[in-house]
């Protein structure tokens, strides 16, 4: 089906919000971890989350801020530390449940199950299940007047990773690790590698790479 | 594996480049499609694609103005129209290999083999082979000022997908379009669907939705 821009506008507002957020592609789907100034910490299914830059080592995240996911974004503004932590397939219904509005009193933590860790000095949570764990600071907000969204920029602080994933050259294995991906804003899948390629050259021809 | 910011800084600049493009996660890789006012097309693979938000329906798109890239970036600001086209499996040779810095006056079209197709009165191309294509008109520049990246928003204009592939509630089911992701830089993957949940409730279970 071909649709232009009148045709989108003129979608149902669930059947829109379905399409426009698969046709983005896979994206990266974390659990982020917060803790507001009285000590009550927050989790949070988001997947508005995408790499920035590698030096310095910087992350983006997009939330709406009269979303379900406000409370997040305040304490991360608060608080300055929030975390990125992967999902895996055995706790994928617990990560999702996250989503619902539960009462400001609330940690989904204690919802959902899902076990809190501290790395270091971190000020916030990490998830306890999660593989791969990522300790952020916010450097930048910025507000995106077209539609609202706060966007979030953060410097990497802290990670943790099994260090059976990561390559001799520094790539982590993500389907090693269990790392899922989702499509669209409530299915999660798995992956399967298909190739890596060196370097691309003009007038050379690409190179598998085994891994 | 336990790293610290002060760990990340003193990695060798490709392993901290592996190790931080990897963990932000699975990404939505796409080939990028634009015109020069001089009517060269270009084509680049990038994975730094993100949903900003459905209504309006909006994408975001990062560039490094002094990349291998700056000509995609200098063609939409010239031409406010460009394209993102979703990867296949049986083209992720030739959509790597327009990585590769070829000469100002070459198009990666052309050069890789991958076939051109214009969409209504869309003036930037979209790739033949892909499945589904997606053409945006350039909203926003926002110059990140924390690591020199350009940040480009548009505004989709035009969109083709299969039939087969969009569910009654508009959920685009991206196993079945061949919608492949990337891992890191360099690592393609294609995806096996775990489950698909309902809307998250407090003291709700979860429904799983077949599709």
């Amino acid at each position: 089906m071909l649709l232009e821009k009148s045709d989108i506008e003129a979608l149902e507002k669930n059947h829109r919000s379905n399409l426009i957020n698969s046709i983005a592609g896979f994206k990266s789907v974390n659990l982020v971890g917060t803790i507001s100034e009285n000590g009550l910490s927050n989790l949070a299914i988001m997947s508005q989350i995408f790499h920035i830059g590698a030096n310095p080592a910087l992350m983006g995240l997009l939330i709406r801020p009269d979303s379900v996911n406000r409370h997040t974004l305040s304490n991360i503004i608060q608080n300055k530390q929030y975390t990125f932590n992967h999902i895996q397939e055995n706790f994928i219904d617990k990560a999702h449940q996250t989503a619902a509005r539960y009462d400001d009193t609330v940690s989904e933590f204690e919802a959902t199950g899902l076990g809190t860790v501290y790395l270091k000095n971190f000020k916030a949570p990490f998830v306890k299940e999660s593989n791969i764990k990522i300790g952020l600071q916010l450097e930048e907000r910025i507000d995106l007047k077209i539609n609202g969204t706060v966007m979030i920029i953060g410097s990497i602080q802290i990670l943790e990773v099994p260090n059976d994933v990561v390559l001799e050259d520094g790539f982590i294995d993500l389907q090693k690790a269990g790392t899922i991906t989702c499509n669209g804003l409530d299915a999660y899948l798995s992956t399967h590698k298909l190739k890596r390629f060196s370097y691309a050259k003009p007038d050379k021809a690409l190179k598998e790479m085994s891994y």
